[in-house]
């Protein structure tokens, strides 16, 4: 394992949940990001004390006022000296509304030097259809998208921003323009798409990847990817940590890295091709990290849910006991395991290349 | 660098201070665990923007209530299966009552099996002389010590918590030994004794532990290192975080260690001499890990206070806001650096080790 963090030291700010226990939110991106090596500044946006996948949580919100206030500490202490932000969950339209105040005053500061703030910004609103958050959030964030550098929507948040409905490759090729020329998005990354394409092997994913060029033109690579038979939470966050760190490292090892860095959002030359990206070098390396550390966790769910359901037994619960009981046990053999395979952050094997759509 | 995590699957739950920014509390605690291969709960007190250190902070402290509803949370769902426990600051006595009670109840639940749950106890109320808790605590941490496995005060809060004044090696020893004896602690670390010996080199500091027999008594050790002159904030934290992963390897890797692990609080035997217990083993290590992380913060604020200083002489800042400001920068330069030096938390190198009192 390479002791070499992969990027020089790098300040970021995440503003995302906080569960005390399991892996989702900040709580697993910012330990994907201290193991990598940066100095995280973590802005819990909630306290519960598990992931709402359970169903049953306890816990308490962050409000606007309150993200305001701990930022306004920070700055008053020279404490927000951020080269980069990554933003998650959010709870509600107002919150929104505060992350965007922050980062845009984050950037004002780099006015001379563009490339010295860079927002990952995972638009947290829904997945397959069902929409987790008020009406008013989707909007709010319409608002932010031009701050943003990078954005993670997952296909259901790619249409509720872009307003365009996503049933086939070329839909989605539509909704990326729409992000990246009338909502000024610089890069763009869909995270899990599931559409059936037929060079695709069955049961595979594909994340699909996207930098403007500076006529506001799309440059689209894909990368498929093994579909894992488990449902995980958290995916989305730890795919957005890993980005903070594999974009700057990606650009740092760009051949045109020093004016790479001077530029805001890091966007490369019109005649770099789409799989020549530092976008899709940061995404390989990201979905080999995530695919090993999935991969791992569901061999282990399969010990625990057979331990877990030896301890039902034993209890003797009723059925309806049984069923919340076997519910809530999987929800837990399914987090993520990080902790025991920071190996597989530092040094995965890249098994997934970027190719032209 | 080692790549196995020295514990087995460990799942420890971490009550603490939660900062935004910077390395005290939870944010140490949490990664540093992690770092090590511990599944960790996160259960933050409270959330500031930064450490109190700095002399101005924003956020909220979590209540009594709300920590023991977290709690409750956890234990609905089955989340509540903890191998050890690390508790650190807890505003107030009520919570420091809270915390207590969950300790009994994890405990509890292993009556058949005494050496299944194992309280780190970090007793924080002050240090060198000053209170900066209420003057009900105290108390409140008396009544919880016998359920404590380990506690981990500094020389201030043995007083506090012993009601001996420590002046020297003898009253130093009558704490432990009143510790061990009146509070039924099972295993006592002075963190950075300062007390003068004539056979100590100048400008070092100790740390006393000691495991007490069957009969009470102490079996006391010393650990002496050299001070580094830096004002750090956060060792006390870090300090209990390693107790936790180096206790358990510790116990592990004993010549007893099958029955150990089957007893309360992991005690040796009578026959164990203070110098071959887990718990010198455990200080061994952890004081190791300290003292690199210290030395390479150390090393690495010279150079951020001369940035500092060029930052405030460029704004051309009153006297007054540049002490002030100092003040911030040094607080600031002086956070431990523990992301990038991940290798000296896995793999110290023992230089300082345990000798007999």
């Amino acid at each position: 394992m390479s002791t070499e963090p992969p990027v020089p030291e790098t300040r970021v700010l995440a503003i995302a949940s906080h569960v005390v226990s399991g892996h989702v939110g900040n709580k697993i991106a910012v330990f994907a990001m201290q193991s990598l090596g940066c100095d995280v500044a973590a802005l819990n946006t909630v306290q519960f004390s598990n992931h709402t996948g359970y169903r049953q949580w306890k816990g308490s919100r962050t409000s606007a006022e309150e993200i305001w206030s701990l930022y306004e500490g920070l700055k008053q202490s020279y404490l927000d000296n951020f080269d980069m932000m990554l933003s998650g969950y959010v709870p509600g339209a107002a919150s929104v509304e505060t992350v965007g105040r922050i980062a845009e005053e984050l950037r004002s500061r780099t006015a001379s030097n563009p490339g010295d703030f860079f927002w990952v910004l995972d638009p947290v609103m829904g997945d397959n259809g069902k929409l987790y958050v008020a009406d008013d959030v989707a909007p709010a964030y319409q608002k932010l998208l031009s701050h943003a550098d990078v954005i993670l929507p997952n296909q259901f948040e790619a249409e509720l921003l872009s307003g365009v409905k996503i049933t086939n490759m070329e839909t989605l090729e539509e909704a990326i323009q729409v992000l990246h020329e009338r909502f000024q998005v610089p890069h763009v990354v869909i995270t899990s798409v599931s559409l059936s394409h037929s060079d695709h092997p069955p049961a595979s994913l594909s994340v699909i990847g996207s930098s403007r060029t500076s006529t506001g033109k799309a440059r689209t690579f894909k990368i498929v990817f093994p579909a894992i038979d488990c449902y995980f939470s958290g995916t989305g966050d730890m795919f957005g940590a890993l980005m903070v760190v594999r974009m700057r490292e990606a650009v740092a090892n760009a051949p045109d890295a020093e004016q790479l860095l001077l530029r805001r959002a890091w966007l490369s030359d019109d005649n770099v091709e789409a799989v020549d990206l530092p976008l899709a070098r940061a995404a390989e390396k990201v979905l080999a990290s995530m695919h090993e550390v999935l991969t791992k966790t569901c061999q282990g769910m399969e010990i625990e849910m057979l331990k877990a359901e030896e301890t039902l037994d034993r209890r003797g619960v009723s059925p309806e006991e049984r069923e919340k009981g076997l519910h809530l046990l999987k929800s837990r053999a399914a987090e993520l395991r990080l902790p025991r395979n920071v190996q597989s952050l530092r040094s995965p094997t890249i098994a997934f290349r970027a190719v032209k759509m």
